[in-house]
């Protein structure tokens, strides 16, 4: 068998500390991860005082990639993209170190402006956030933090600036010590950083607000670590600075939730946050799913390029586990006609109608796996599958409704996503849509309304087509015993 | 989107004991669950001393009935197949029965003389279970027990039996006592009416031995609460028989492993057992992975006739998770050579051998869900996916293989599939294979040597292959460190 068109990418990030290495497949728009090798090569700390780089440092570098060079060798040049950022883009004598790497190699490493390195950030914030509207994108590296503002896949300000969690760290927490007077020195200097774009950001605007790099991640594992939901907020940071503040030592920091391995950099990068939330006056924050990386390899595979993330991920998935999406879109319309008729007397929140969109395209997943145990099956594959353009709350409450998608039904765990009033909704929706479609058919739709009066639901049907489908009959009022005995009344109408 | 060939079908087995409908869909080679219907309808119960069913007995049949007609009306007529049985073979007023019925039901009924059930529950098997040579097949049912030699595809002996867990219970344990003489009673009748086929099937004989239906699924299902292997001989059947023994009457029976639905026709259907492991003279038995709707299912999809049911299986999942069948055929190779050069030392069980090619064939599968716990993920598909062709113990070892087939390595939990020694030979050898082919190109294929000494193994790899590879080099020292950490000793060695 001839692969005309390899499905492998990989992308390579000669970062400030670290140097990664990502090798991925193309399957049905979706990225899979085959290897993930990272290098902490610290090439920053081997600038001296002239920006030159120390041999020691370019050794270490080189060292690194001649590991790299190993997996890229089988790869088409089309389908490798390296590039190197600030600790390269500052060093006086970058290409020194530069000939003998593209030699290993075997292939061009681009040092890229802090422009273009902004601009690849975003479509890998593009390519896996979802959200509409205008929207601001912050991310903190070693030696350079960049941010952006966009819209969809086109970018309106591009931002590097020369601030960074491994520079500000050796510049502002030196001593190692988590006193008031370094963390204020530390937010001082990046607003004094930020300064100069504060104007020309907050005239663009933004609707949505996305953090990628370890910093923001950091700080959502501690969050959740710690029972909090997932957005960032000035006053969560300021709650944060507090907690490290109580330790005198960056060695001695021991935040619930925060790893060994973030701990050092995470007062220098919480700062450079703090002065950002702070000077742009942002209100809140959540994590992206992609940065660098994934706008790099995204950008090799051209026809990612999808109006809607969102969408594109539903339709992935359901390609990838070879649902019957005709099935769901029977599904789906019947969900949205059933939302669609409580809308006046619940108005849920606007990302109810995507989550419930989400969770109908996706409902058959587990019987792939097992029938018996569908929804069990269907809630570990969301929970560890990336969904981009669904928060990781947003997936937290898809999986616990797909668990409850039919059968046995109990209540629903705490989740982020929705208040639990409309989750709870949601999920009453959900498998009376399911329930409802069971010829899979959309030509014998049943000819239902649906009528809600606070949290009692009365669903009606003619009496005819009651007794024509007995099966459905006997499953709807089946289900309006499960929904009541949760104290979610749910009657089922004969009309003449 | 038109649906030319609908890919739905549906199986409906009107039983002596219950009315059973299965819906499934065909997704790449598989079936895919999408319904599953049972009602205790007591067909056979209803038949009195001159075999005439009563009234109440078939209006509890057509009311059933009518609920499986709802799901019927949108599916081609070809791909619907209703069968009765025993029950209604009987019953000499079955006409009356079944012309309503099939009113209800839009569709014809066949009511299956007992070879035919017999040849239809062996293709059930023959297309879900692996093994080579001559194969029993045993399936006892609520009225008549089939009894079938075949090989492959083909029978050469069918037999159905006027044996049956209900019929044996009402007539040997009507007085529920769960004494030795109704035990013996019931045994020695069985045995009477096994006689007959005795000396045919002896003659046959036959290499493997599977049974199926409720009987033998609840003997598993008690062996693997009690710890005990899956594989079914006359003495674990004592065995039972003894701790059935030690309780006065059968309502009182509560054996570990034994649930309350299948406790009633226990012991009736263990003496039925007993009496064909005595008559026949079998030596051991495992659980069919499945038998008359299988059968019914898999005979409409005349495409799935595949020569090696344990291929079609790997193939399957292979293009069910989109995992790249080219790589995975690579590490199967090398794998394979790599047990090649350790089987004079090693001499390893026959399965070893394909229990290994299933692990590298699906070693990836972890990945499609995501990359990081990737061995986990797997575990998780494999542990819930049904395999045909491989037994539960074997799907079991192919989990826990792909649970460790990268990264940290830990020792496998008590397995019944292999030795624990050929297991963990075959875990070293996985690993191996994954490493030596992490640049996914079969012409870059390292060329090694592997020689073992009782558990210690070395691997010799030219000095400039090593070189130029040295991520590779790198993961194979690594790798060398963590297997000779579990104690067993592995070395790399460069060769000139």
């Amino acid at each position: 068998m001839e692969r005309t068109v390899s499905p492998l990418y990989a992308a390579i990030d000669l970062g400030s500390n670290s140097f990664h290495m990502w090798i991925v497949r193309e399957v049905a728009g979706t990225v899979q991860t085959l290897a993930k090798i990272k290098r902490k090569v610290r090439l920053a700390a081997g600038l001296n005082s002239e920006n030159k780089l120390s041999i020691e440092a370019m050794q270490r570098g080189w060292d690194c990639l001649s590991l790299f060079a190993e997996r890229l060798q089988d790869l088409p040049a089309s389908n490798i993209r390296i590039v190197g950022t600030a600790a390269l883009r500052t060093a006086v004598n970058a290409e020194a170190f530069l000939s003998k790497a593209e030699t290993i190699l075997g292939y061009p490493v681009d040092i890229i402006p802090g422009e273009e390195e902004a601009r690849i950030i975003y479509q890998g914030v593009a390519h896996t956030s979802g959200g509409c509207g205008k929207r601001l994108v912050v991310d903190i590296g070693g030696a350079s933090t960049e941010v952006i503002i966009g819209e969809g896949f086109d970018t309106s300000a591009l931002t590097s600036l020369k601030i960074g969690c491994v520079t500000w760290l050796e510049r502002y927490f030196k001593d190692r010590y988590l006193t008031e007077a370094n963390f204020a020195a530390a937010i001082s200097a990046a607003k004094t950083a930020i300064a100069p774009i504060v104007e020309q950001y907050q005239t663009l605007g933004w609707q949505t607000c996305v953090g990628a790099s370890g910093t923001v991640q950091a700080l959502q594992e501690i969050m959740l670590a710690q029972g909090m939901d997932e957005i960032i907020t000035l006053q969560k940071l300021k709650r944060m600075q507090r907690q490290a503040m109580q330790y005198e030592r960056l060695e001695d920091l021991d935040i619930e939730g925060l790893t060994l391995e973030r701990a050092l950099v995470f007062p220098s990068g919480l700062s450079i946050l703090i002065a950002i939330f702070e000077s742009l006056g942002i209100e809140s924050m959540t994590l992206a799913g992609g940065a660098l990386r994934e706008g790099m390899v995204y950008e090799m595979m051209s026809q990612m390029r999808h109006h809607d993330v969102r969408e594109r991920t539903l339709q992935s998935l359901q390609t990838r586990f070879q649902l019957d999406s005709i099935h769901a879109g029977n599904v789906s319309d019947t969900a949205r006609a059933l939302l669609g008729s409580c809308q006046s007397a619940w108005s849920l929140e606007p990302q109810a109608h995507y989550l419930l969109d989400a969770s109908t395209a996706l409902h058959e997943i587990g019987t792939m796996i097992e029938f018996k145990k569908s929804g069990e099956h269907a809630a570990y594959l969301i929970h560890h599958s990336d969904l981009p353009g669904f928060t990781r709350a947003q997936k937290h409450l898809i999986a616990e409704l797909l668990r409850r998608y039919r059968e046995n039904l109990t209540s629903l765990p705490e989740q982020h996503a929705l208040s639990a009033q409309s989750a709870t909704r949601l999920l009453r929706l959900l498998r009376l849509a399911v329930i409802l479609c069971h010829r899979r058919d959309s030509s014998h739709q049943p000819p239902f309304t649906l009528k809600a009066d606070d949290n009692a639901l009365s669903l009606t049907l003619p009496a005819s087509w009651l007794a024509a489908n007995p099966l459905t009959d006997a499953e709807l009022q089946q289900e309006a015993t499960r929904q009541s005995d949760m104290g979610w009344p749910l009657a089922i109408i004969a009309s003449e």
